[in-house]
């Protein structure tokens, strides 16, 4: 790869262009905008290979290459197109990726591109871009096959043949009265039906359509649920004014995962890649949470001064402390992710609070009693079981077992309980619950120790 | 919904059987699967009304309402069907779909289903079966639609319209020569050509395949890529022996975080979903790493011990240990999990190393900063700083400089090193970080506070 790249590099400094135009012709448009970004990436220092090579992409995959390329490299190819180039990109670009790329530029780049669209492609954009932002609306494509319920097979395929080389797919075919949406037919329904069959008559009418408005989260879930090819998008009044395909919704869904995945880490979700994101940008999504987190576990503080009488006469109390707050956070965060990730799936619902809570019950009874025993026997070679040490061995079990017990119900019940309120479930993911869990497990920790100890500090 | 259940329920129990037909006669076959998961699948007592309502679904979802349900629902209408309605469900289905039933079946009920099937569908099975559990082979089908390079665009629309009823797609097709796979080509290239021209002149030649025992990790990291809706799996000698279509990539992709996303919570991954995985078997995916961890927080308890001098003379820094912990936690958590997605989406690399390093370090400059500060206005309001508490304050921010610099350091380094001696990245997820980053923290608090007080402690 890394040869590959050097390569091709020098046979472009060394203008050997029909050699490079060669070794690219077959290449799929996905790894040539990973070429470009790997040769130029960078740095745009180097514009004029930049541009020359974009130049030598075979005529059919230049569009969809440059569809494939980050924000930054399309402003900057745009700049150096002519109208004339851009106006071909743009005509070659469905209207969905068009818009993807207007989101990410500069407005001086963006009314290039409004000037050099047609007045029906302006609309088409305009018309995408009022949709609030992660709504089914903003990610659908205006680039569908529709048909008339009249319509024979044969006439259908005649149409599909004269239009769809311009549809973002052809594969599934909507069936429109009046712009409403009456049915839907795909492509294998027409294979397996007779030339002079009606489109009425073989059409599905029962469609599972989205609304405009409605999140693009609940999209990806209907693609996972039904595996759908495309999803028709209807307005208020059922006209159809749009579609999701597939390639469009398994973006979605890898969008919502990442967010998902960055708020249970504390970290404020971010539209752009690692890289993209700036240092400051970075710093302010991880900086909220970990204020708040901060500032709640002077609550942990309160606790370890009220019980200061208790590790001033057993030191070694306070050498347990890590152990048992990071037993007690991971067995929660174990439970709340696990329960978070079953309600994003849909397999758990608020309905299955008690069962949930139940099973999260036994399991930790199991659990902490393994980790209760296990460190019995690690107190007992470590200091012996004289003196103290056998009542600190008692303390640190029962804590164990009364913290484990409580970070999986917390962590398992407050997922359902955010979800159930309209919040994000994943704001209940690790770094909140440790924090709960932290509090209750030194309230507990300290409690029994000074019960158990009660003799020694009175 | 709740009521639209109540509904069916009573009509089946009063046997109103052609309203029941008629109500669910156009709902979608996942639908149908969770209707009868919802009415039935707590219990299977019902098991007269569940084969009832089986038998009034519409001939052409009955087979795919069957693998949208789950092994134990299968398990138990493979019980109750009579051989012919078997041996119709099985030649409905795709043979990946009855694969991966059979993976989840008991012995005596699959060899009823082998019994049931013809010759070649059986050595089908057998044949998928034989591939490693995370290969390409294993997720694959074997129903694809093969054309040869000699025929005609018109000879290759007839086979489709003969042979593709049974495919699992027919948009993609593929061109083999000798078995060996030659070209792709799809059905919107042939909408597009002329009636007379030769396959072998529209094909595309340059195809990209995964071989039958890749990782199906792979698969889908070649889906999000490529956008495909199938992909071919050819065996080492490129002999085509099946694809995997979008849909089953989907899963494939959905799994995989599943996956990571335990792996990050310090659970082992499940197959099977969180209802459907008994609680032992949750104590145990869960208790290995938890035993790990809380071994590893002996070293926390080591240090502590160490520096018991320290607290005994100032009780309060007791107070500030859980804080700083848990700052350097979620720091370590922020970096870490935003690495290993990186990775995982192919963002980040390990050539990257230095980038990402010196990126961490500048945000953690700035996120630690913020905190130092907040936390020092904090300490003067809730204690005021007179006498020993501007010194513990002083410490508090070096300590939170310090750590917060380390954990993000540690957070991003170790995913990458882990990923470059091929373990998995997700192994350095949280719960580890949070152990690894506990101990420094303690350490580098513990120092900088025997140093600042270093006149009491004498």
């Amino acid at each position: 790869m890394e040869e590959q790249l050097d390569e091709i590099n020098r046979l472009l400094k060394e203008r050997h262009f029909s050699e490079v135009k060669n070794r690219i012709k077959d290449e799929n448009p996905a790894d040539l905008a990973l070429l470009f970004e790997e040769l130029f990436g960078e740095n745009f220092d180097e514009k004029a290979e930049f541009m020359m090579l974009f130049r030598l992409l075979p005529r059919d995959s230049a569009a969809e290459t440059f569809a494939h390329m980050n924000g930054d490299m399309q402003g900057h190819l745009i700049g150096m197109f002519t109208d004339k180039e851009l106006r071909e990109i743009l005509d070659e670009l469905y209207i969905d990726d068009t818009v993807d790329m207007i989101e990410d530029l500069p407005a001086n780049v963006v009314s290039r591109i409004l000037q050099n669209s047609t007045t029906g492609e302006r609309k088409a954009i305009n018309d995408i871009l009022r949709y609030p932002k992660d709504s089914a609306g903003s990610v659908m494509t205006i680039e569908y096959v529709s048909l008339h319920q009249d319509m024979t097979v044969a006439e259908a395929f005649e149409k599909i043949r004269k239009v769809g080389v311009n549809k973002e797919t052809i594969y599934t075919c909507y069936v429109t009265e009046n712009r409403r949406l009456i049915g839907v037919v795909t492509v294998k329904d027409l294979f397996t039906a007779e030339d002079d069959e009606k489109i009425g008559d073989i059409m599905e009418t029962h469609i599972i359509s989205v609304d405009t408005h409605e999140d693009k989260e609940v999209v990806g879930q209907m693609f996972r649920k039904y595996n759908f090819l495309a999803l028709p998008v209807v307005d208020k009044d059922n006209r159809l004014v749009g579609i999701v395909t597939f390639d469009d919704a398994m973006d979605v869904i890898e969008e919502e995962n990442t967010e998902d995945i960055s708020r249970w880490a504390a970290v404020s979700p971010n539209e752009d890649s690692y890289f993209r994101t700036g240092v400051f940008k970075h710093a302010k999504s991880r900086i909220v949470w970990l204020l708040i987190l901060m500032i709640s576990a002077t609550i942990t503080q309160l606790i370890t001064t009220h019980y200061e009488d208790a590790f001033k006469v057993i030191p070694l109390l306070v050498s347990f402390m890590p152990m048992i707050m990071d037993t007690g956070g991971n067995c929660g965060a174990q439970s709340s992710t696990l329960i978070i990730r079953g309600i994003a799936l849909e397999e758990i619902h608020f309905s299955d609070f008690f069962r949930v809570v139940f099973k999260e019950f036994r399991i930790s009874i199991i659990v902490s009693s393994i980790l209760a025993v296990v460190n019995g026997v690690r107190i007992y070679f470590q200091y012996g079981w004289y003196e103290n040490n056998l009542l600190l061995a008692i303390t640190v079990a029962l804590s164990i077992v009364a913290t484990v017990i409580l970070s999986k119900m917390l962590g398992a019940m407050l997922p359902m309980l955010a979800k159930k309120v309209k919040l994000d479930p994943a704001i209940m993911a690790t770094p909140l619950i440790t924090t709960i869990v932290d509090c209750t497990s030194l309230f507990i920790y300290f409690n029994i120790a000074t019960i158990v100890f009660s003799n020694l500090m009175r």
